[in-house]
Protein backbone atom coordinates (compact mmCIF):
# COMPACT_ATOMS: atom_id res chain seq x y z
CA UNK A 1 0.00 0.00 0.00
CA UNK A 2 1.54 3.52 -1.04
CA UNK A 3 0.79 6.70 1.34
CA UNK A 4 1.73 8.86 -1.25
CA UNK A 5 -0.77 8.24 -3.83
CA UNK A 6 -3.49 10.74 -5.23
CA UNK A 7 -2.61 14.38 -3.39
CA UNK A 8 0.01 12.47 -0.70
CA UNK A 9 -3.51 11.34 1.63
CA UNK A 10 -3.07 7.90 2.88
CA UNK A 11 -5.91 5.23 2.67
CA UNK A 12 -7.56 6.58 5.73
CA UNK A 13 -7.66 10.08 4.76
CA UNK A 14 -8.66 9.55 1.01
CA UNK A 15 -11.87 7.57 2.65
CA UNK A 16 -12.37 10.57 4.94
CA UNK A 17 -12.24 13.11 2.32
CA UNK A 18 -14.22 11.23 0.06
CA UNK A 19 -17.06 10.65 2.69
CA UNK A 20 -16.89 14.57 3.15
CA UNK A 21 -17.65 15.13 -0.71
CA UNK A 22 -20.04 12.53 -1.51
CA UNK A 23 -22.07 13.01 2.03
CA UNK A 24 -22.37 16.64 1.17
CA UNK A 25 -23.73 16.27 -2.17
CA UNK A 26 -25.60 13.17 -1.97
CA UNK A 27 -26.64 12.71 1.50
CA UNK A 28 -26.11 10.16 4.32
CA UNK A 29 -29.21 7.56 2.87
CA UNK A 30 -28.55 6.85 -0.73
CA UNK A 31 -24.35 7.08 -0.56
CA UNK A 32 -23.35 3.08 0.54
CA UNK A 33 -20.07 1.56 0.89
CA UNK A 34 -19.39 1.26 -2.63
CA UNK A 35 -19.43 4.70 -3.72
CA UNK A 36 -17.88 5.49 -0.46
CA UNK A 37 -14.63 3.42 -1.83
CA UNK A 38 -15.28 4.49 -5.54
CA UNK A 39 -14.80 8.34 -4.79
CA UNK A 40 -11.88 7.39 -2.80
CA UNK A 41 -10.25 5.21 -4.89
CA UNK A 42 -9.59 1.82 -2.31
CA UNK A 43 -10.26 -1.24 -2.36
CA UNK A 44 -13.98 -2.80 -0.60
CA UNK A 45 -11.07 -4.70 1.51
CA UNK A 46 -9.47 -2.11 2.58
CA UNK A 47 -12.49 0.09 3.52
CA UNK A 48 -13.29 -2.60 6.57
CA UNK A 49 -9.36 -2.47 7.74
CA UNK A 50 -10.10 0.90 8.80
CA UNK A 51 -14.08 1.59 9.40
CA UNK A 52 -16.56 -0.86 10.72
CA UNK A 53 -19.21 0.67 8.70
CA UNK A 54 -21.16 3.53 6.82
CA UNK A 55 -22.14 4.88 9.99
CA UNK A 56 -18.39 4.50 11.20
CA UNK A 57 -16.97 6.44 8.22
CA UNK A 58 -19.28 9.14 8.79
CA UNK A 59 -18.41 9.86 12.09
CA UNK A 60 -14.89 10.27 10.90
CA UNK A 61 -16.14 12.56 8.04
CA UNK A 62 -18.28 14.65 10.70
CA UNK A 63 -15.26 15.39 12.85
CA UNK A 64 -12.68 16.26 10.26
CA UNK A 65 -15.21 18.41 8.66
CA UNK A 66 -16.43 20.49 12.14
CA UNK A 67 -12.49 20.64 13.18
CA UNK A 68 -11.25 22.07 9.76
CA UNK A 69 -15.06 24.39 9.82
CA UNK A 70 -15.02 25.15 13.65
CA UNK A 71 -10.39 26.60 12.52
CA UNK A 72 -11.09 27.86 9.33
CA UNK A 73 -14.59 29.64 9.42
CA UNK A 74 -15.96 29.83 12.22
CA UNK A 75 -13.05 31.23 14.86
CA UNK A 76 -11.34 33.31 12.32
CA UNK A 77 -14.72 35.05 11.22
CA UNK A 78 -15.74 35.49 14.80
CA UNK A 79 -12.23 36.90 15.59
CA UNK A 80 -13.13 39.87 12.54
CA UNK A 81 -13.74 43.55 13.86
CA UNK A 82 -17.31 44.55 13.62
CA UNK A 83 -20.92 43.88 15.37
CA UNK A 84 -21.99 40.52 16.31
CA UNK A 85 -24.57 41.26 13.71
CA UNK A 86 -22.63 41.93 10.62
CA UNK A 87 -19.73 38.88 12.03
CA UNK A 88 -22.95 36.09 12.00
CA UNK A 89 -23.77 37.65 8.52
CA UNK A 90 -20.59 36.83 7.13
CA UNK A 91 -21.01 33.14 8.43
CA UNK A 92 -23.84 32.45 7.36
CA UNK A 93 -22.82 33.48 3.76
CA UNK A 94 -19.48 31.18 4.02
CA UNK A 95 -22.29 28.42 4.84
CA UNK A 96 -24.30 29.71 1.67
CA UNK A 97 -21.64 29.82 -0.57
CA UNK A 98 -21.94 28.08 -4.11
CA UNK A 99 -20.99 24.71 -3.73
CA UNK A 100 -18.82 24.47 -6.39
CA UNK A 101 -16.55 26.78 -4.55
CA UNK A 102 -16.01 24.69 -1.50
CA UNK A 103 -16.17 21.55 -3.71
CA UNK A 104 -13.08 23.03 -5.68
CA UNK A 105 -11.19 22.64 -2.09
CA UNK A 106 -12.31 19.58 -0.10
CA UNK A 107 -10.34 20.83 2.69
CA UNK A 108 -12.85 24.00 3.39
CA UNK A 109 -16.13 21.76 3.52
CA UNK A 110 -18.66 23.86 5.25
CA UNK A 111 -22.15 23.65 6.87
CA UNK A 112 -24.15 21.75 4.80
CA UNK A 113 -22.91 18.74 5.43
CA UNK A 114 -24.08 19.02 9.52
CA UNK A 115 -27.54 20.36 8.33
CA UNK A 116 -28.12 17.68 5.85
CA UNK A 117 -27.20 14.59 7.79
CA UNK A 118 -29.09 15.89 11.20
CA UNK A 119 -31.88 16.02 8.50
CA UNK A 120 -31.45 12.05 6.98
CA UNK A 121 -30.60 10.55 9.97
CA UNK A 122 -33.15 8.34 11.49
CA UNK A 123 -33.63 6.57 15.10
CA UNK A 124 -31.16 3.80 13.61
CA UNK A 125 -27.91 5.99 14.07
CA UNK A 126 -27.83 6.71 17.33
CA UNK A 127 -23.93 7.35 17.12
CA UNK A 128 -24.87 9.86 14.34
CA UNK A 129 -27.11 11.46 16.04
CA UNK A 130 -25.24 12.16 19.51
CA UNK A 131 -22.37 13.28 17.55
CA UNK A 132 -24.31 16.02 15.75
CA UNK A 133 -25.88 16.71 18.50
CA UNK A 134 -22.45 17.53 20.50
CA UNK A 135 -21.25 19.81 16.94
CA UNK A 136 -24.48 22.05 17.27
CA UNK A 137 -24.42 22.36 20.79
CA UNK A 138 -20.51 23.63 20.52
CA UNK A 139 -21.36 25.76 17.54
CA UNK A 140 -24.29 27.46 18.88
CA UNK A 141 -22.09 27.84 22.05
CA UNK A 142 -19.39 29.93 19.62
CA UNK A 143 -22.15 32.03 17.88
CA UNK A 144 -24.19 33.48 20.91
CA UNK A 145 -24.31 32.58 25.21
CA UNK A 146 -27.64 30.19 25.63
CA UNK A 147 -30.65 30.54 23.16
CA UNK A 148 -28.88 33.29 21.74
CA UNK A 149 -26.67 31.25 19.78
CA UNK A 150 -29.21 28.61 19.40
CA UNK A 151 -31.59 31.36 17.60
CA UNK A 152 -27.99 31.95 15.19
CA UNK A 153 -27.33 28.64 15.07
CA UNK A 154 -30.82 27.77 13.52
CA UNK A 155 -30.94 31.21 11.31
CA UNK A 156 -27.94 29.26 9.46
CA UNK A 157 -29.41 25.96 9.25
CA UNK A 158 -32.67 27.21 8.08
CA UNK A 159 -31.47 28.90 5.70
CA UNK A 160 -29.37 26.02 4.27
CA UNK A 161 -32.51 24.45 4.00
CA UNK A 162 -33.97 26.22 1.95
CA UNK A 163 -30.82 26.89 -0.15
CA UNK A 164 -31.60 23.79 -1.29
CA UNK A 165 -34.67 24.40 -3.34
CA UNK A 166 -35.14 27.93 -3.46
CA UNK A 167 -32.51 30.21 -4.98
CA UNK A 168 -29.37 31.07 -2.09
CA UNK A 169 -29.96 34.43 -3.15
CA UNK A 170 -33.12 35.35 -1.84
CA UNK A 171 -32.38 33.89 1.03
CA UNK A 172 -29.31 34.37 2.24
CA UNK A 173 -30.17 38.06 3.26
CA UNK A 174 -31.68 39.85 5.78
CA UNK B 1 -61.77 -3.16 -4.74
CA UNK B 2 -63.43 -1.85 -1.69
CA UNK B 3 -63.32 2.13 -0.94
CA UNK B 4 -64.34 2.13 2.21
CA UNK B 5 -61.66 0.14 4.20
CA UNK B 6 -58.76 1.64 6.67
CA UNK B 7 -61.03 4.40 8.54
CA UNK B 8 -63.01 4.93 4.89
CA UNK B 9 -60.41 6.32 3.04
CA UNK B 10 -59.98 5.41 -0.91
CA UNK B 11 -56.78 3.41 -1.87
CA UNK B 12 -55.21 6.59 -3.91
CA UNK B 13 -56.18 8.45 -0.11
CA UNK B 14 -54.60 5.76 2.02
CA UNK B 15 -51.17 5.85 -0.38
CA UNK B 16 -51.00 9.34 0.44
CA UNK B 17 -51.85 9.29 4.38
CA UNK B 18 -49.07 6.74 4.50
CA UNK B 19 -46.62 8.35 2.68
CA UNK B 20 -46.54 11.06 4.73
CA UNK B 21 -46.20 9.73 7.71
CA UNK B 22 -43.37 7.70 6.59
CA UNK B 23 -41.79 10.47 4.77
CA UNK B 24 -42.08 12.10 8.05
CA UNK B 25 -40.46 9.66 9.87
CA UNK B 26 -37.80 7.91 7.76
CA UNK B 27 -37.20 10.90 5.18
CA UNK B 28 -36.83 10.24 1.09
CA UNK B 29 -34.22 8.58 0.77
CA UNK B 30 -35.00 5.09 3.10
CA UNK B 31 -38.37 4.71 2.13
CA UNK B 32 -39.40 2.38 -0.96
CA UNK B 33 -42.30 1.86 -2.97
CA UNK B 34 -42.61 -1.33 -1.40
CA UNK B 35 -42.75 0.33 2.30
CA UNK B 36 -45.31 3.11 1.06
CA UNK B 37 -47.47 0.29 0.19
CA UNK B 38 -47.17 -1.92 3.15
CA UNK B 39 -47.81 0.83 5.19
CA UNK B 40 -51.05 1.68 3.51
CA UNK B 41 -52.17 -1.66 3.25
CA UNK B 42 -52.20 -1.43 -0.79
CA UNK B 43 -50.98 -4.05 -3.65
CA UNK B 44 -47.88 -2.79 -5.96
CA UNK B 45 -50.15 -3.24 -8.64
CA UNK B 46 -52.39 -0.73 -7.28
CA UNK B 47 -49.87 1.62 -6.60
CA UNK B 48 -48.74 2.05 -10.30
CA UNK B 49 -52.69 2.71 -10.86
CA UNK B 50 -52.60 5.60 -9.12
CA UNK B 51 -49.01 6.96 -9.28
CA UNK B 52 -46.01 6.88 -11.77
CA UNK B 53 -43.31 6.22 -9.08
CA UNK B 54 -42.04 7.11 -5.60
CA UNK B 55 -41.98 11.19 -6.47
CA UNK B 56 -45.03 11.05 -7.86
CA UNK B 57 -46.39 9.88 -4.87
CA UNK B 58 -44.42 12.51 -2.69
CA UNK B 59 -45.63 14.68 -4.47
CA UNK B 60 -49.19 13.95 -3.40
CA UNK B 61 -47.77 13.94 -0.29
CA UNK B 62 -46.28 17.39 -0.21
CA UNK B 63 -49.38 18.86 -1.47
CA UNK B 64 -51.83 17.03 0.92
CA UNK B 65 -49.65 18.34 3.72
CA UNK B 66 -48.90 21.69 2.84
CA UNK B 67 -52.99 22.24 2.08
CA UNK B 68 -53.67 20.54 6.21
CA UNK B 69 -50.63 22.53 7.19
CA UNK B 70 -51.66 25.87 5.90
CA UNK B 71 -55.25 25.55 6.58
CA UNK B 72 -55.23 24.17 10.30
CA UNK B 73 -51.94 25.51 11.54
CA UNK B 74 -50.37 28.60 10.14
CA UNK B 75 -53.58 30.68 9.34
CA UNK B 76 -55.74 30.15 12.14
CA UNK B 77 -52.42 30.99 14.18
CA UNK B 78 -51.93 34.00 11.94
CA UNK B 79 -54.98 34.92 12.45
CA UNK B 80 -54.85 35.06 16.52
CA UNK B 81 -54.17 37.90 18.80
CA UNK B 82 -50.80 39.49 19.60
CA UNK B 83 -48.21 40.49 18.56
CA UNK B 84 -45.83 39.23 15.60
CA UNK B 85 -43.53 37.47 17.60
CA UNK B 86 -45.60 35.94 19.67
CA UNK B 87 -47.62 34.64 17.08
CA UNK B 88 -43.98 33.00 15.10
CA UNK B 89 -43.17 31.68 18.75
CA UNK B 90 -46.45 29.80 18.82
CA UNK B 91 -46.40 28.10 14.70
CA UNK B 92 -42.63 27.12 15.75
CA UNK B 93 -43.92 25.30 18.61
CA UNK B 94 -46.50 23.42 16.78
CA UNK B 95 -43.53 22.78 13.91
CA UNK B 96 -41.62 21.45 16.89
CA UNK B 97 -43.80 19.86 19.05
CA UNK B 98 -43.73 16.12 20.30
CA UNK B 99 -43.72 13.88 17.20
CA UNK B 100 -46.05 11.48 18.77
CA UNK B 101 -49.00 13.96 19.52
CA UNK B 102 -48.48 14.73 15.12
CA UNK B 103 -48.60 11.33 14.33
CA UNK B 104 -51.54 10.57 16.38
CA UNK B 105 -53.26 12.48 13.89
CA UNK B 106 -52.31 11.84 10.46
CA UNK B 107 -54.75 14.25 9.07
CA UNK B 108 -52.89 17.09 11.12
CA UNK B 109 -48.89 16.81 9.54
CA UNK B 110 -46.66 19.20 10.60
CA UNK B 111 -43.51 21.53 9.30
CA UNK B 112 -40.81 18.60 9.79
CA UNK B 113 -42.06 16.85 6.36
CA UNK B 114 -40.94 19.95 4.09
CA UNK B 115 -37.87 20.34 5.96
CA UNK B 116 -36.50 16.79 6.18
CA UNK B 117 -37.21 16.60 2.93
CA UNK B 118 -35.48 19.45 1.30
CA UNK B 119 -32.47 17.91 3.27
CA UNK B 120 -32.69 14.89 1.58
CA UNK B 121 -33.38 15.51 -2.08
CA UNK B 122 -30.78 15.66 -4.81
CA UNK B 123 -30.10 16.89 -8.23
CA UNK B 124 -32.07 13.69 -9.59
CA UNK B 125 -35.52 14.59 -7.58
CA UNK B 126 -36.62 18.20 -10.13
CA UNK B 127 -39.99 18.00 -9.60
CA UNK B 128 -39.62 17.36 -5.91
CA UNK B 129 -37.31 20.38 -5.78
CA UNK B 130 -39.32 23.22 -7.47
CA UNK B 131 -42.58 21.63 -5.49
CA UNK B 132 -40.90 22.43 -2.27
CA UNK B 133 -39.30 25.57 -3.63
CA UNK B 134 -43.32 26.61 -4.25
CA UNK B 135 -44.32 25.74 -0.83
CA UNK B 136 -41.18 27.83 1.07
CA UNK B 137 -41.82 30.75 -0.58
CA UNK B 138 -45.91 30.32 -0.25
CA UNK B 139 -44.93 29.59 3.49
CA UNK B 140 -42.69 32.51 3.83
CA UNK B 141 -44.84 34.95 2.24
CA UNK B 142 -47.58 34.14 5.00
CA UNK B 143 -45.11 34.98 7.37
CA UNK B 144 -43.87 37.95 6.44
CA UNK B 145 -43.30 40.41 3.50
CA UNK B 146 -40.06 39.71 1.58
CA UNK B 147 -37.12 38.75 3.72
CA UNK B 148 -38.33 39.17 7.19
CA UNK B 149 -40.80 36.26 5.76
CA UNK B 150 -37.70 34.17 5.05
CA UNK B 151 -36.11 35.34 7.76
CA UNK B 152 -39.06 34.06 9.65
CA UNK B 153 -39.49 30.43 8.11
CA UNK B 154 -35.51 29.87 8.24
CA UNK B 155 -35.71 30.19 11.89
CA UNK B 156 -38.60 27.33 12.10
CA UNK B 157 -36.88 25.28 9.13
CA UNK B 158 -33.50 25.75 11.56
CA UNK B 159 -34.68 24.95 15.03
CA UNK B 160 -36.15 21.78 12.95
CA UNK B 161 -33.27 20.66 12.05
CA UNK B 162 -31.77 21.05 15.48
CA UNK B 163 -34.77 18.94 17.18
CA UNK B 164 -33.41 16.01 14.99
CA UNK B 165 -30.55 15.73 16.99
CA UNK B 166 -30.79 18.41 19.95
CA UNK B 167 -33.55 17.97 22.57
CA UNK B 168 -36.35 20.04 21.62
CA UNK B 169 -36.56 22.52 24.19
CA UNK B 170 -33.13 23.58 24.33
CA UNK B 171 -33.98 24.86 20.72
CA UNK B 172 -37.51 25.72 20.74
CA UNK B 173 -37.45 29.33 22.80
CA UNK B 174 -35.72 32.35 22.58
Amino acid sequence: MTTTQNHGLDTRDRLIEGAVGLLHSQGYRSVGVKALCEVAGVQKGSFYHFFSSKEDLTLAALDRSWDLFRTDVIEPMLAEPGDPASRLRTIREACLGPVSEHHADPHRPHGCLFGRLAASITAGEPLLRARLAEIFTEWAALLGEGSEGWTALADILGRLVLAFTVDASEVVGA
